[in-house]
């Protein structure tokens, strides 16, 4: 359990509380306001989303290390700031969203286990940073994936310098052979945007995991750990998984065991404009804009929008990109990774006087959103088609 | 334009019209029947579907050549089936899957362009051979995957001897970056389920792409050709796309080029037991089986099996999986790559006198199958929750 006094030294200076709806304060958990959240395409820092199990550290840089040990390590090893800029520094434009994202939309079909959220935690943001895989190679683990150190399938964990809710500290692990691949990009990351991590994102370094769950993206960096199997720590094992519906608080230490923890996102999209508050002109045009997003490197190929609740489709356009921010052109060359979210716009000509405004998408996997969400216990991976019935100016109430 | 004479030397003798649904002679396209086909965790050989664009080649393995070439393999190199077995040899069980599976679903919605499928075009076979990565390692082409090579994103292309009915030859293109990964485990096969390739299956040699769709999996090859764009084949560029519903035969051409080439398989499964031609009793139990898969080496969490159609589902049994075939603990360690398809079962005690049996499944990339399929011109990828409403014993006819 943590303290009341532990939360004592939290930066509130970093907050501007305008530009989120904050669902706790102490973890400090707030999400991003639809009404500028796709205003640009790489998310200011300012209004990313803040998600936390504990109260945050305030880590010098000067005095931070972090520990890189466990099977092919050859021994536990200190690594510092200096250590990691002298690695070959690399820049990603990655989508960052927590499993919970739209967990609205499950708590209204029945109580989840989890801090209620809307469409806002996810973001996209430039990190910068070394790639893990320099630092595990630095301290002796084989970089070649047909080494057959490979042959067995391994993880590595991240832990997280101080307390959290649920376990001595937060810790989570993915595979090791996605770190090691270096076209994956997993940094551990020192800065967001240009400027070294705000103490809300992970300061003084994170772990930056393109196409993963937010949860895996482990921050105030304590030790790195290549181990024979997954994390033990709660939000591996208990945390951060689809149990079926019929698993729930009673019953659900049975399940645990029996679902695996989740690693990539999945096909995801929402309307951010119109904002839930936002009252809209009947007759007038307007033009709808969001975010969609995959995991695992997968593309976002299409993003369709509806009117009347989703009986009927039209294409929107995508406006922004991972293609275009990374310079390439898509029409010549569909290959490559894909770890930014795309921002998409749709004119209306005319508001209808009443609409529910809907948006699906499909990836480069070929899924696409299902058309009514499934419950699960602890109200993750909410992908069903988002829907929103804006207020209309003139007084008719939102349904 | 293939002429019928090219058909004259096709390996009847190869086929066993029993285990099949036939859908065209020329080319020869026949699907599994669903009763036996989930008897096995890997698919017996002659009962794998069979899917061909043109006539099957008819190639002695002692004359056959292979070229390799393109961008960073240094020139053109031939090579012959014992050079293949001079490079390590590796085994891989893994599904096949094609992107028409199921295309009798859109067919229902409204006419496709394409062979008419049911769920019969996907299989497991142990595919054997080399890697495609040590293939191209040994003709040049860099094979570490932090060579500046790679800050391009790159294809290799596949190209097959024989005619084909859309174009000069079949070929077709996938990301060189993924070939090289060599837990990917992209091969040149020359083995299927312990013995050389039959000739619909690609003798001597073909592509295995696991996790990819089937087009990519090119057989008979002529050559593979690394180069810094997609292949510009039909079955690239204007086929094995899903384009969106107002594509059609007439306006086609517009959305080719804005669609990208499908290269994942999505989340899947189907009912096998019962087939579709089976009787049931009711009051009686009854065991229904099928199959579930999905695509980049993404697992099957859940699979889940419906008695009203879709409107309450229960967990399935999941009888057997990749992590099984490999020999691994999925209770002790998560990750890994997943190749296979998962068969499930699903005990009824009694079957009612009416029912719709649907299944449905969830994979680790966090997605599900859509309730209801939404159509494209080419009647690709179609994963929607798949239903059969069997017959039953004492004449109650089928819906």
């Amino acid at each position: 359990m943590v303290q009341p006094e532990a939360y004592a030294d939290e930066p509130w200076g970093d907050r501007v509380e305008a530009n989120y709806i904050v669902r706790s304060r102490e973890p400090f958990n707030a999400e991003a306001r639809m009404d500028g959240l796709v205003d640009s395409f790489v998310t200011p820092t300012e209004r990313h989303f803040r998600r936390n199990h504990g109260p945050i550290p305030n880590i010098s840089g000067a005095e931070w290390t972090m520990t890189v040990h466990g099977v092919g390590a050859g021994g536990a090893r200190v690594v510092r700031l200096g250590d990691l800029a002298r690695l070959p520094q690399f820049e990603v434009v990655a989508v960052l969203e927590c499993a919970g994202n739209r967990r609205d939309g499950l708590q209204a079909i029945k109580p989840v286990n989890g801090v209620t959220w809307g469409a806002g935690t996810a973001s996209n943001a430039r990190w910068g940073g070394c790639r893990l895989r320099d630092v595990l190679g630095a301290a002796g683990v084989p970089t070649d994936l047909c080494d057959p150190f490979y042959a067995t399938s391994r993880h590595v964990e991240f832990a997280a310098y101080g307390e959290s809710t649920d376990d001595a500290h937060y810790a989570s692990s993915i595979p090791l052979e996605w770190v090691m691949n270096p076209l994956n990009m997993v940094l551990v990351a020192t800065r967001m945007n240009g400027l070294p991590l705000l103490r809300d994102h992970g300061f003084p370094a994170r772990i930056v995991a393109p196409g993963i769950i937010g949860a895996r993206w482990v921050k105030w960096l304590k030790y790195v750990r290549v181990q024979d199997s997954e994390s033990t720590c709660f939000y591996q094992k208990r945390d951060y998984k689809i149990l079926p519906p019929i698993a729930n608080g009673a019953n659900c230490d049975e399940f645990w065991p029996r679902f695996p923890a989740l690693m990539e996102m999945n096909i995801q999209s929402a309307v951010c404009r119109p904002a839930p508050d936002e009252a809209l002109q009947p007759g007038r045009p307007y033009t709808a804009r969001g975010y969609a997003l995959s995991g695992g490197g997968r593309a976002v190929d299409r993003v369709e929008v509806s009117l009347d609740g989703g009986a009927t489709w039209a294409l929107a356009d995508v406006v922004a990109n991972a293609a275009a921010a990374a310079g390439s052109d898509r029409d010549r060359d569909w290959s490559g990774r894909h770890w930014s979210w795309v921002l998409w716009s749709f004119a209306i000509a005319s508001v209808p006087p009443r609409c529910t405004i809907a948006c699906r998408a499909w990836d480069s996997g070929g899924n696409t959103q299902p058309a009514e969400a499934t419950w699960n216990y602890r109200g993750v991976m909410n992908n069903s088609v988002f829907r929103v019935t804006p207020r209309m100016a003139g007084g008719t109430s939102r349904l």
